[in-house]
């Protein structure tokens, strides 16, 4: 089969490798759409080391070819969706409630990190039956294909922000995450929602998506201009859905007493990220700061296919480019180049 | 000033009283407008025991008319919101996280229950900045006023039923209370929204606040077609919306393991509430009741606002009958009487 | 090997088995010591219907036997504790963070239920990795015996309860479930323990583990006595652990508004579980019910036998019998007719 | 009356002011007992900015002298505690749960800070219904004012960190508000307390206190050291209680995956607070960092009176020094300066 894969730091082209094979507990789907992620660009750029000959790619959906012996929920032919971590299930980590750092910190991030992920025409999926979700008829593959990553991960930015119903809301850079991040604050019932963006395309979705007010950087001054929207008094929930340093502290300078900054973003760079330490209540202004990392699991799946299905949001319109899988350099590139205003690249396999 | 009072059980009528003066920390309120509550009648019918003479209501909004020398946050002239619930936020209740519970159980209830209710000319209303909210502007008051109980009991609902995104949910009755509850599991994010209703005008009224699926237990076992509806789990949340030892039964039944069954309901007859004894797996399948009062105040009356003035939903849909203040019997009459498929009626002052 | 089990409802003896065999992922245990439950008096009395043939047990300890080729954290010869509930870790139960209720309400609850379970010379254990734990050096067997069921469950009644330090808490029945919570109550930093038990012998293990008061319902009236040590207000939390429904009546009444009530009792008989309606706040006074089964599992098996190993509490003072398992009719009579003041029964084998 | 006053920056002395008088809803107590606290001398040093003539003092305990007319719980005779915080219980933040956080960041902070402290002859108390809690008889004064900060500081650590029963915690140093968070985890229910410490006599308190392992960071390394005592996991909980950027990245790097850190410190320096990127898992490892400013108010001090009163614990062994008002000059040196390895120094009034 062929395969999409990170051939060395900053190198990436497509091979050929063999099909999978599944263990007992195991299923192999044969893909049929795929969407790039910006994670994959830092991934090529050697984000988490080498990985050389790795299959890229972690948000795909696909038709059951193989399962194992063990697997009773899903069978050869089942249309499925599998998020974009697949928890060790059994793991101290799942125990205690965060399945997504089993096996280690982080360690529920199988796809293109300690295994090939799913720019390729089938892969490999552990624990089947608490991994995979049918997807409903009804809702097309090119829209389920969102709830791996792009929902899962904005949503709970949503949900670690403990918003309350009516509550206000600042999300922090609308790119695909932000933009799910600002979708979920509304699905939480926010009052008011705050969407902080400079690019017009992306503002606009961010509008579609529930944002109630914009607030561009590159014009205004973010703190002054969300202590103005709430009265002087700072948001109940910031969602950082960028990474990076200077995004946080606005975050943490942005979040009322008693509320919560919950992060989505990925910090690629520096030794350290900053808490602004006067706006933090020199530590105790009950100023709480949640993180995490995208849910995976077969229950987490089954309820967000819930929301494509009822129409809650569509989250088709994030896909500004389309491409075959043969197109996957082409594809990559412009998602990695932030080219013609990409906002999510979407493969479609034969 | 006229009041529209319980006179003696089952006996109702405008009588004259004094317009109230606030003591340092209180306001006085003109009254522009009201609604009747179901409770209302449970009042009149001795719900509650004798309370001869009591101004009836606690659903309203006005402008502030007087305010005493401790008040700070709201002058003469303020259009106002104010809670069904107004607790004493210094009380141990209140400390412990339950204002609604300040004073003694369900102390929190003041009008027309300890105090004078808001069917009157001019309503007092306690610890002011506390329990007042400005109406915003575009907010119009017949819209406001569901705020002070409707939207804050059907939410509360919601809320305490932890329901997660996509989750599903069971509302049993299509009350007004439930038709918020619905609207409130909408708010959260419910994935599946299942009405309980057999009257046709409130089973339209439940589809248009977001129920996904009416079922109708007149034609149908409840038990049986929402376990259908989810594939034999049972409902994340069942919301019971009628106060009747039945239908909590119902909601017991149809919770999954791990699930929350969120009363709003009154249960106005009998010595007990019965929990099915299987179905409540042995007192041991994880399945938690949770109960609650109205929450008031002026932080949850101000959230709720952002809510109507950011039209995610409409309560006027609800409002099937209007009648001036001067009307008051006839109106009274509707609502209990439960006539001409009313669900709530609105009383409008000069 | 030898087992005990149920040979038709009310009967039970020593009969001959094979000696288990593990699956992949699964686990032999050779049993060096087990403690009988009043549940498995209930189930030879046909609580959980015909079980002809089953092995009895569920509260045991052992020696890894042998191991299925999957598994990596034990080898034979270690020395293992197993909950006495062994969840299925992937089931969507155990994703929503309700383990025990995998594979459908109660049903991590193999032991003597769905399987064979412990009173036997070995016994088998699905998912060895997720549901054994090493016992430390230097806690002997007849300590961490303990860890399986009693301290779970006693202590999850004190965990659900929500217990703020130095809150308030009624333990309703001082059997060996109730002791725990009272010592589990005070794990969690509660400043006033009430027992609520008549005999003696129970009433002074209830002191040794941390009751601060004793309420003797035989010659005291309960309801008005913890009003009392409560200053009327009712405690934050009322622990059942008994399953009996006028004591279930009991809980909901000494709660105050806002507070919980924590079931760990199984309640065996009639249809219904009532709750006083007028106590209950008649729906409305933020009393909330929780319920739960046994948390089980490698990881809640370790956190308690660091609480054993730290000797923050004696298990063993509720041992008030020991028999080899050669006399295990004899133990089990002594445990079922409730003969010579016993709580706890232990089974040393060979 | 004598008050003892930040004269300015760095100035401190006894000074005549009159006895203050109570407010409508308000208390004056006449000091029986009181502890500095280090935060006094971050105070004098300009911390807050200057305060000049203002009382120092914000732990202290007495006798009622006057009541407001408002004020129904409590007379003048009544030996009282008040917290250190002592909020607005009306403020939206204290509706929203964090009254500490009431009229602003850290506004329920006012002895010493927005009104005149604890360390004189007479103090005044604002909301005394709500903020004053009657001393039981049997404990000393010298043990209740250690509830106004030190307990209810300390405990809120461990209860911020959300720690399990059986479950892991590092506390970071172990001044007074450390032994407390010590004292608060082993109340808890921690299975394994570790005390980061250096100072011989604070070690053994630590000890005294609850605390299984010391780890001294002058000789060890702390990350290495609490990940070996973890089997490389990290804990549960750390809880930071000295308020230094250095220990603050330890806190994070030592906590586990799904951890929390927990925050008592105060951060009196620098423009921030620096998490470590890599160990914060790049912004996904589910490590929540909470923080909190002592939780003040009537039933806070009930629950923390009901700890001392039934002597899960002695805070007089921290007691290092006792020095009469008179003496008020020598014991702030004493305690500014760290003389004579003080831990906490008590104040008797005549």
């Amino acid at each position: 089969m062929q395969a999409f894969v990170m051939k060395e730091i900053g190198q990436v082209g497509l091979v050929g490798k063999p099909v999978p094979r599944p263990g007992p507990l195991d299923a192999v789907v044969r893909t049929t759409a795929a969407l790039i992620c910006t994670s994959d660009s830092h991934t090529v750029r050697g984000g988490i080391g080498p990985r050389e000959g790795l299959t890229l790619g972690h948000e795909g959906v696909g038709v059951v070819h193989e399962v194992g012996g063990g697997v009773t929920a899903f069978q050869p032919g089942d249309r499925v969706l599998v998020g974009a971590v697949t928890p060790d299930w059994g793991d101290l980590a799942s125990q205690n409630g965060y399945p997504s750092q089993s096996g280690g910190p982080l360690g529920g991030f199988k796809f293109a990190n300690s295994k090939d992920g799913v720019f390729a025409e089938y892969f490999h999926v552990n624990e089947a039956d608490a991994n995979l979700a049918k997807i409903p008829d009804g809702v097309p593959d090119e829209v389920a294909v969102y709830c791996a990553d792009m929902l899962s991960t904005g949503f709970m930015g949503a949900e670690n922000g403990n918003i309350p119903i009516g509550g206000t809301v600042a999300v922090l850079a609308q790119g695909p995450v932000g933009l799910m991040a600002t979708a979920g604050a509304k699905l939480r019932g926010a009052g008011l929602v705050i969407g902080v963006e400079s690019v017009p395309s992306r503002q606009k979705l961010a509008r579609d998506y529930g944002a109630d007010e914009i607030v561009d950087f590159t014009s205004e001054d973010v703190v002054e201009r969300v202590l103005d929207l709430t009265r002087g008094q700072g948001v109940d929930t910031a969602i950082e859905a960028l990474g990076a340093d200077a995004t946080f502290q606005t975050a943490v300078k942005i979040t009322k007493p008693g509320g919560v900054v919950s992060n989505t973003g990925y910090y690629g760079e520096g030794e350290f990220v900053r808490i602004p330490r006067v706006e933090w209540g020199v530590g105790m202004a009950d100023k709480t700061i949640r993180t995490g990392l995208c849910p995976g699991g077969r229950l987490r799946m089954e309820r967000l296919l819930r929301i494509v299905q009822g129409k809650r949001l569509d989250p088709t319109l994030m896909t500004t480019h389309t491409f075959r899988f043969e197109e996957m350099e082409r594809a990559f590139e412009v998602s990695d180049k932030k080219l013609d205003d990409v906002v999510k690249v979407l493969i479609m396999f034969a």
